[in-house]
């Protein structure tokens, strides 16, 4: 057994460098007042935060009835994104993976926890991958509450807290048989970055952008709330993440595969049958699929355009489970991957 | 870079084992119902899960006229337990340190969080690990309300939630020059544990099981809230937990050492002075150190006696900041210890 660090250092307490590093991931809020032991607090209607970090915990004001929608999702170096990814971009890939979450919900994002697993104490690491965090949580209107900092290898876990008026969440479990499968976002392009990254591009592009740099679509969620049966944020791939909701509505599907969004970049890079397969299978777009009842296409479309959105309807739901393409050919059945 | 896994298996979708793992970490409680797809969704009153696990997101009814209260710890092998702890004790510990947090708030524990990262699928170690966590859960009556599994070093990051009424939190910052300092629980103990482990003593004991199984104090920061000026849990140790507090009311204090709650077990162990020495530095006890009005101390300790505890006064604060002996010699000052 290796000898255990003292509480106070594996706390970060007295190793100077570590607290200059906790110092980045500190509050940014211009709304939280800074109190004479450096630690924030008020009680601000817009952030909700009563006591900010400093304390045992930090304490919030929930908006009254109003259901709180939680998540957390852990990104690891190597396994959820490659070493070598820009800073910036793991900071804000790992809080946009669990945004995308309360996106999906329909929910109004309002707080975030970051425990993060450093290696050492690389500072310009951490200023640069704080700032891709905090510039996408401001973006989106989220307030970083809360955290831990420990040695280990390099992980981001976020949870991250929403709120939804009741009854208004979108689930997965409501699509009925007839309704539209829409989708909000693009697809494919996230594969198609990760591919270009894995074959040594490095240069800034659309597709590069999609795979480091996703958008979760929280103004689509929330836009759409109350107003679609279901809804499923597209992190394991539109089949996977189709096979999920149908199998929690306990319907089938038909995809029409040539309905799919697929970006010009995309076709151009990669041909049109290889981009076909990437927005199939290829996870991380984060774009949001949908159902809807037919008679709400209109309000629908409405809403998103409202947004600077569209919908795209890419299939309907189905009586017989599984999902087979408009030749009747099987796509996925049961909620697995054939091919 | 090394070839990142497909979203799919990362996010143990089609791996087997992983998601056999996964079962063991399902929300335990029998208020919840199974749906057809296994997930579980119920409108329960009493643990306000409106819908569990297995959607993007959870959704949580908080009860009305509450504050949240949300904190986040990560216990890393090797750096918050020995990498031979037994699996029962991982998971237990991992909750009972954040768990420890809401104590400290004196705030009612209601629901957690787990990502976890697990180098392979030892599923015996993981159901192990499952049954510390759900049996402390159980007891604390917290409910597990989400999660993410992954691969990576063995960690644990436990985000929970508590509930508090507005105004009763009890916090670092409300400690009043000529406070009574007052500590519920044992000081040393799990430092005394830790030092037999590391010799390689495994058979339970007192000591090691204060180590191994630290109890959070939530019934006592529940009897509390509203009634202290200041409280914190003695994580750090307890001279790093007072300055901690210190700083943030803006007090120093004077700290009675032969009034420390030594255990009859540390003491016959390691010999008094050792012990002291352990009650002031060693961390890990999650006993709560408090601070309260000399007016207030009847009120308290009726309190304490309803759930079973005592109090120890062993010091009072000081309008002179640094943290000094009752002969004036210095322990801490500045909220940094001197030795």
């Amino acid at each position: 057994m290796s000898r255990l660090h003292s509480a106070a250092e594996r706390n970060g307490t007295i190793v100077g460098e570590f607290d200059l590093i906790k110092r980045h991931l500190a509050v940014p809020s211009s709304s939280l007042q800074r109190r004479r032991d450096g630690y924030a607090f008020c009680d601000d209607v817009a952030t909700g935060v009563v006591l900010g970090p400093g304390d045992d915990a930090t304490l919030l004001s929930v908006t009254p009835n109003h259901q709180l929608v939680i998540s957390v999702d852990t990104s690891i170096v190597d396994v959820h994104f490659p070493n070598d990814a820009p800073a910036r971009a793991v900071g804000h890939r790992a809080l946009a993976v669990s945004l995308s979450d309360l996106a999906a919900m329909g929910a109004r994002a309002r707080w975030y926890l970051l425990a993060l697993s450093l290696p050492d104490d690389n500072e310009p690491w951490v200023a640069e991958m704080a700032e891709g965090m905090h510039t996408l949580a401001a973006r989106c209107g989220v307030t970083l509450v809360g955290g831990d900092t420990t040695r280990g290898q390099l992980s981001l876990s976020m949870t991250v807290h929403g709120e939804v008026l009741p009854g208004q969440a979108i689930r997965r479990d409501g699509a009925q048989s007839g309704d539209l499968i829409g989708v909000v976002g693009s697809l494919g392009a996230a594969a198609g970055g990760l591919a270009l990254w894995q074959a040594g591009e490095r240069a800034s592009s659309f597709l590069l952008d999609a795979y480091l740099y996703p958008t979760p679509l929280l103004a689509v969620g929330e836009a759409l709330a109350g107003h679609v049966s279901a809804g499923i944020d597209v992190s394991d791939g539109l089949l996977a993440d189709l096979s999920h909701l149908c199998r929690a509505s306990g319907v089938g599907a038909e995809l029409y595969v040539e309905a799919l969004p697929l970006c010009r970049e995309l076709k151009k890079r990669f041909g049109t049958a290889h981009a076909v397969s990437m927005a199939l299978h290829g996870g991380d777009d984060y774009a949001l699929l949908l159902t809807l009842a037919p008679k709400n296409e209109d309000e629908i479309r409405a809403r998103l355009e409202a947004v600077g959105q569209s919908l795209y309807v890419i299939g309907r739901t189905t009586q017989e489970s599984g999902i087979f393409d408009a030749y009747g050919q099987p796509l996925a059945v049961n909620g697995w991957q054939h091919f």
